[in-house]
């Protein structure tokens, strides 16, 4: 089954080449009828190997799933990943869905292995009927499917604390997502039991080895929240909660707990590892904000971004994406000269409550050094402020809900580096 | 490293069991502190290997990609693919956004192998300046995310021509999916070009080894026809047209070209193979319709359904998705007794145009066998019909556009199975 390469073969001193090395190569030529003439149209480069004319040869055949392109290789994390914590690629998307295998992912004690035949949810406490769930009977419930971000309340801290002008939006924000959803509304559930009077908390446990436990106020529970199954249309993934997890519209991420297993009706919170030494935040003074729940309003450039490049002078779309916990983001200014002018962005795809909204600005690029900014604004008048304005409220190191505007530096050579605050 | 198996264990005669075998297992107990207590709670049964009390146990580590649960296994055809089509497995989906690797496909001549560095789109034939957009180029102008279905016009002909109880709606109706979809709208490029005054149609023209042409009449192109580049967040897969496809919202799946290269701007339609030979449905009378661009009104119940089973009365949700070619879906009705009396479903998620929209209605079973439907409505009053009046107007054998209702039958004993129209 070998073919002769023809003379102008990049292949040189090769004289043949195999049908099997040639369908290796990339996976992409399979059941390509490879003549001659069809083998002078194989590129030998490093990048994955493709006909010069794709038209010209018969193409693969579906698989059982549908891969990426081989020249497209999303990651979790720029680096290899030992941690409890992987970030969302932002500078690699588009629109405002972050498809499920690219969503951040933070977990105390590793992914714990479920199987959703054993798994339950208890429901229990202060209540009149205590219940244990299978997933099968969640779904049996009326269904909700809403798009909403998902936020850890530490994202933007590296950043914030040691800046580089090498931190892609990956690394700088990376650990918010956005994802569709679905689910049974936690309010049909304590209908279901009959919360009692007093009840004015709900402790939310995981069934992972942390056992990762939160107090949510019951106005929180009878208003938006969710139990979700589901998210861009199939069933959670491990490192996102599966089989079930809390969805708590705004609020920080761990919150949401996944792998929910338990939700204890009280009344006063639990005061957990993660509502005491984690996740308060320091304050000028020497005091602590406890029950942060509510993400601020915030805005990332992703394009152009690092490690991006403007290859030319002329118009170009300066992009990213906004959000709050507060409800819809109302408005998005950017600044292409170090803030000191401002323009309206658009919003190209509207704006949903508690989720990623795409902002974009129109720039024409003159060629010289700049700085690039973006600033949001939500329904309540919450405006993202400025690092200044963020340190004297929140102080040096609140630890978590970082939110000042962020910036992009452009070169003359058109390389674009972080900026820090 | 080896572990003694405590004497409950199920796995009988041996006595001992390695780490890296457990570890093997599934690969969910890596990380694992294996120690006896912990390996009596490993369960030994043919489904992914668990730990009895995953709290009890360290989880997995984070990967570069959040891979799915061992548990969920969804696959675009439910048999071996080696055709030209694959389908969504609708009835294990949830919500309406169709995870891009479960997203149909369909291919005249296989899935092209792109560059998308060389890969190209020229704009030419009645316009002022012909041009030649790279993907950086495209990815400059403004930009538009928009949420649509594509469905191949031969969708549900399987289930019209050769219905049979054991077909799932991922066969009955699995060539339509839903996306978030970012592009260029086709009339900025056109402004771009300057189209004469006598362009009334535009050729549409692939990249793949079927060169699949079709052509779409100016005034869709200058509406809200999409160049799309990214879906569900990320850049396009290869079998859904990467690195660009056009996207006509509401018209059959083929004219929305795959691995687009060349839009033409024309004075008359191309007669293509496509539009000629293929995409043309008879109707009764000894004629055809030519040019049926618009997907009619139509829904699909995805539970219960065809593998699934009821396992206890009481109730139910019976849900689905309905879309339109037309617009918003209006209404959807279901009927739980095989066509006597109808109920208005909800819509959970309110309705897009041109968008997959979920129905839910809440069924009490009693037991008994019985029939289930649905039927859409479309905001222009347009009815989903019943498979006589279907065949009245367009024919036993139109080839296309199948959008008859659909029947699922309940037997007493919970099995659910497809009834045909």
């Amino acid at each position: 089954m070998d073919a002769p390469l023809p003379d102008d073969s990049p292949a040189g001193s090769e004289r043949h080449i195999s049908r099997r090395a040639l369908v290796r190569t990339g996976g992409l030529l399979a059941g390509a009828a490879l003549t001659p003439s069809l083998l002078s149209a194989v590129t030998q480069t490093a990048e994955p190997a493709v006909p010069l004319d794709p038209s010209r040869v018969p193409g693969a055949p579906s698989d059982s799933l549908g891969t990426r392109s081989p020249f497209e290789t999303p990651r979790l994390s720029p680096v290899n990943v030992t941690s409890g914590s992987t970030w969302t690629p932002h500078h690699e998307l588009h629109g405002t869905i972050t498809p499920a295998d690219l969503h951040f992912q933070r977990h105390h004690n590793g992914i714990p292995a479920i199987d959703p035949a054993k798994h339950t949810l208890t429901v229990h406490g202060l209540v009149n009927k205590p219940l244990e769930f299978s997933l099968d009977e969640l779904k049996r419930f009326p269904s909700v499917t809403r798009t909403y971000f998902i936020e850890c309340s530490g994202n933007g801290g590296r950043a914030w604390n040691n800046p580089k002008p090498d931190m892609s939006p990956q690394v700088v924000d990376g650990l918010t997502s956005n994802s569709e959803w679905t689910g049974v509304a936690v309010s049909t559930l304590l209908r279901a039991v009959g919360a009692k009077p007093n009840a004015s908390w709900v402790v939310a446990e995981g069934n992972d080895a942390a056992v990762l436990s939160r107090s949510v106020p019951m106005q929180k529970m009878l208003g938006d929240a969710l139990v979700v199954y589901a998210q861009n249309g199939e069933a959670l993934r491990p490192g996102n909660g599966y089989p079930i997890r809390l969805l708590l519209p705004g609020y920080e991420g761990n919150m949401c707990v996944k792998w929910l297993r338990r939700l204890e009706v009280t009344d006063q919170p639990l005061m957990s590892r993660e509502e005491t030494s984690k996740y308060t935040d320091p304050i000028p003074g020497g005091k602590a904000r406890q029950f942060s729940f509510t993400m601020d309003v915030k805005s990332l450039i992703t394009s152009p971004s690092y490690p991006g490049k403007l290859t030319e002078r002329g118009w170009h779309a300066v992009r990213g994406i906004a959000w709050t916990g507060r409800g819809r983001i109302s408005r998005v200014d950017v600044s292409t000269d170090g803030g000191r002018t401002w323009h309206m962005a658009s919003l190209p795809n509207g704006a949903l409550p508690m989720a990623h909204t795409r902002f974009e600005y129109l720039w024409q690029w003159d060629g010289r050094s700049t700085r690039l900014l973006s600033r949001a604004v939500d329904e309540t008048g919450a405006v993202q402020p400025t690092a200044d304005e963020y340190r004297r409220v929140r102080g040096d190191a609140p630890g978590y809900h970082y939110s000042a505007i962020r910036a992009w530096d452009v070169a003359s050579d058109g390389t674009v580096t972080f900026g820090g605050d």
